[in-house]
C-alpha cells in the first residue's frame, strides 16, 4: 500500500485525529458538585475578580488555536476550510506529541480578512496562544499584524516564521562548515509569498544585507503588480540593483532557498553560484533542484522539504517548542526570540555530528522542543 | 473542607479540565508523513470534492463547540468570557463523561448578538453540532434562531432546551402516578427567562393549554415593559385572563414551575393550588419554596435543581443523550424530538421505582443518554 492509500484508510479509521480528554472525572455526585455546578462558581469568581486566574484554572494555560481559512493549503491551494481540516488537526496531533500542548483545530467558513481578525480576536479568552497556519498572502500578514495589536497572548503565522526559523537554523549550522562571514554572505531567495518574504525579513534581521527575492516573474521590482508586502520588504532588499531573473540573481550568490516551484533551478545556474554554495530547495514534493544535481554542480550543502533526502527543514523542529516556551512565559514572539530558536536548533547537532549532510538535527530526537522553549523563555527574561 | 474550597483546590490542580489526546501517535518519520505532509493531502482532497467526507476524516463527527459569551453565567451573572471558561469546561467534562462526545469549550469575547451568531457560523465547518450556553434573555433566542436558520448542524440552547426537556420527562412521570390529563392541566411557570419561556414552549406543544407565565412583577402582561420574546408567547398563555401576581395564578393551579428566585412560594400558595399538586421549584441554590414546607402544605410530588433533595431536575438527563442523537442522526434538534427524550428519560424509571419521591432517574444511571439518543434518531428517521 503506498502512502496516499495508507492516510486515507488512517484517517477512516481515526475518524478524526483528535479527541477531548477529560481531566475531571464525575462518578458520583460529589463528582458533579466539583467539576461543575455548585462547586465550579468558585473558579468563575476568582477569575472575574482577577482574569490572570485564567491560566490557573482553565484550560487557557496550554491551549493553542490552530487557525486556517483553508486559503493556502499545503500545495493544493484554496480548497475551503472543511476540507483544510485533517491539516489542522495534524498539526494540532504534532503540536501534542512534540510539546504536549492542547491544540484545537479551527477552520474558519470566511477569507474576508476584517472577519478572520475580529473571530479570532473573539476567541482568545480561551486560549493561551493563537497559531495561524495556510492563509494566503498578503491577507496572512495583515491578519498576523491586526491580531498581535489587538491580543495579549502569542499569535504566530507558522508558515511564515517556523519556515524562517528553521531555514536560520540550517544557515547557521551551515556556516559553522562554511567560515564565511554573514555580513558578506549574497543570499537569493525565490518565491515571494509568505514564507519567503518571512524569510527574507528574518535573515535581515540576523544580520545578512545583501538579499534578492525573486518571484515567478523574476527579481522583485517595483515595476510588477506586486502587493503592499513585497513593496514593503523591495525597500530593504537587492542592494546591488541586480536585473533580471533567477540566472541574474543567483550569479555569485552564496545561498540559495527557495520557496517557489519545482525544478527551476538549473545545473547552470549552481555553478554561476559562489563557491561553497548553500541550497535550500524547499518547494514540495519536487525541489527546485534535486539535491544530486545540485552537488553535482558544485554545491556544497543542499538541505529540502522532503524527508528522504538529508537536511530536511522540517517546521516541526520550531513551532512545538516556540509555543511551549510563549506560553510558559505568556509573551509574544519577537524576532530576537525567533533567531534564539534558531540557534537551539541549530545548537542540537553537535560538533560532532555536523557534517554537510546533517545540518539539521532529526525531529524525533529528544529535547528539540524543550531547548527551543527555553530559549523563548530566556529572551522573555532578558526583555527581548 | 467544604465543597467550595475543595472546588478551587481541584481547579487547581487539574490546571484545565480538559486535555486534548492525539489518536494519531507520530513515532517515525512514517507516521509523520501519514498524519501530517505529505499523506494528510488525501483526506483534505477528499473532502474538498464531497465535503460529506469531512464526517469520515475529521473530528466533525463527534465534536461540538460549548459556545458561551458569558453574559448569563449561572447564578453569578454576566461575568463575561474568562470567568465562564471553568463551566463550560465542566459541560465538556459532561458531554465526554455521559456520551462520549469531543466538546470544546469556546467563550467569546463579544456580547453583541450580530457578532455572537456571525462567529459561530465562522466556527461551524469544525464542529458537527453547537451547544449554547449561559447566555442572557432575550439574546439567547435571536442567537438561536439564526444558527439553526443559518447551519446544517445542531444547534441547541441548553439552558433552554435541556431544562424543558427534563422538566417535561418529570411531568410525565409525576402523571402516572397522579391521574390527571395533561389537557386539563392549569400549570404556572415563575421566571420569564430563557428557561421559562422554553419550558412554557414545550409544554404547549406537549398538549398543555393553560398555562400561566408570570416574572418578578407578577403575572405577564402586555401593559408591562416585556420582551420580544415574552411579548410572543404572551399570545398563547394565560386562556383565562388572570391578573395580579403568583398568588393568584396559582390558585387552583396543578403544577408550579419555578425558575426565578429563593422562598417566593409560600405554604399559603401551595394550599390554594389544586389537589395533588406538583411543584418544581428549580431556584438554585435556594429553592422557591423548600420541599418539606411545600408536602406539609399539600404538595404531593416536589422537585428542586438540588442534588441533596428527591427529584433533581438536572440537565445532564438530557443533553448528552440528545447531542449524541443528532450527532448520529446529523439532524437539527425539533419540538417532537425534545419530546421524545423526555419520555426517553421518563421511561428510565420503572413502575417499580416510580413514587412521589422518584419520579426522575439518576443522573449516573447507565444507559440514559443512550436511550435519549435513541429517541432523537428514530425520530429523525420518521421525519418528525
Amino acid at each position: 500500500m503506498d502512502i496516499k492509500e495508507k492516510a486515507l484508510k488512517m484517517h477512516e479509521k481515526w475518524n478524526g485525529k483528535l479527541e477531548i480528554t477529560a481531566k475531571a472525572k464525575v462518578n458520583s455526585r460529589e463528582d458533579l458538585s466539583i467539576a461543575y455546578t455548585p462547586g465550579v462558581a468558585e473558579p468563575c469568581k476568582a477569575i472575574h475578580e482577577d482574569p490572570e486566574k485564567a491560566y490557573l484554572y482553565t484550560i487557557k494555560r496550554n491551549a493553542v488555536a490552530v487557525v486556517s481559512d483553508g486559503s493556502a493549503v499545503l500545495g493544493l491551494g484554496n480548497i475551503g476550510p472543511e476540507a483544510a481540516m485533517p491539516v489542522m488537526e495534524g498539526k494540532a496531533v504534532l503540536f501534542k506529541e512534540f510539546a504536549g500542548i492542547d491544540a484545537i483545530p479551527i477552520c474558519l467558513d470566511t477569507q474576508e480578512t476584517d472577519e478572520i481578525i475580529k473571530t479570532v480576536s473573539y476567541l482568545a479568552p480561551t486560549f493561551g496562544g493563537i497559531n495561524l497556519e495556510d492563509i494566503s498572502a498578503p491577507r496572512c500578514f495583515e491578519i498576523e499584524n491586526a491580531l498581535k495589536e489587538k491580543l495579549d497572548i502569542p499569535v504566530f503565522h507558522d508558515d511564515q516564521h517556523g519556515t524562517a526559523i528553521v531555514v536560520l537554523a540550517g544557515i547557521i549550522n551551515a556556516l559553522r562548515l562554511i567560515k564565511k562571514e554573514k555580513s558578506d554572505l549574497k543570499v537569493v531567495v525565490n518565491g515571494a509569498g509568505s514564507a519567503g518574504i518571512a524569510i527574507s525579513k528574518l535573515l535581515q534581521f540576523y544580520g545578512i544585507n545583501d538579499l534578492i527575492l525573486c518571484d515567478r516573474d523574476g527579481i522583485l521590482s517595483g515595476d510588477k503588480n506586486i502587493n503592499w508586502a513585497q513593496k514593503e520588504i523591495l525597500q530593504s532588499t537587492n542592494p546591488r540593483g541586480v536585473e533580471g531573473g533567477l540566472k541574474e540573481a543567483l550569479k555569485g550568490a552564496d545561498i540559495f532557498i527557495g520557496v517557489s516551484a519545482a525544478n527551476i533551478v538549473s545545473k547552470a545556474m549552481v555553478q554561476n553560484m559562489n563557491e561553497d554554495a548553500i541550497l535550500f530547495a524547499m518547494a514540495n514534493p519536487v525541489p527546485e533542484i534535486m539535491p544530486d544535481a545540485a552537488k553535482e554542480a558544485g554545491a556544497r550543502i543542499v538541505g529540502t522539504g522532503r524527508s528522504d533526502f538529508p537536511n530536511q527543514v522540517n517546521n516541526v523542529l520550531a513551532f512545538p517548542g516556540i509555543f511551549k516556551g510563549a506560553l510558559e512565559a505568556r509573551t509574544q514572539i519577537t524576532d530576537e526570540m525567533k533567531v534564539a530558536a534558531a540557534e537551539a536548533i541549530a545548537s542540537m547537532v553537535s560538533a560532532d555530528q555536523l557534517h554537510e549532510d546533517c545540518i539539521l538535527p532529526q525531529p524525533f530526537e529528544k529535547g528539540i522542543a524543550d531547548e527551543v522553549a527555553k530559549a523563548i523563555v530566556q529572551c522573555a527574561y532578558q526583555g527581548k
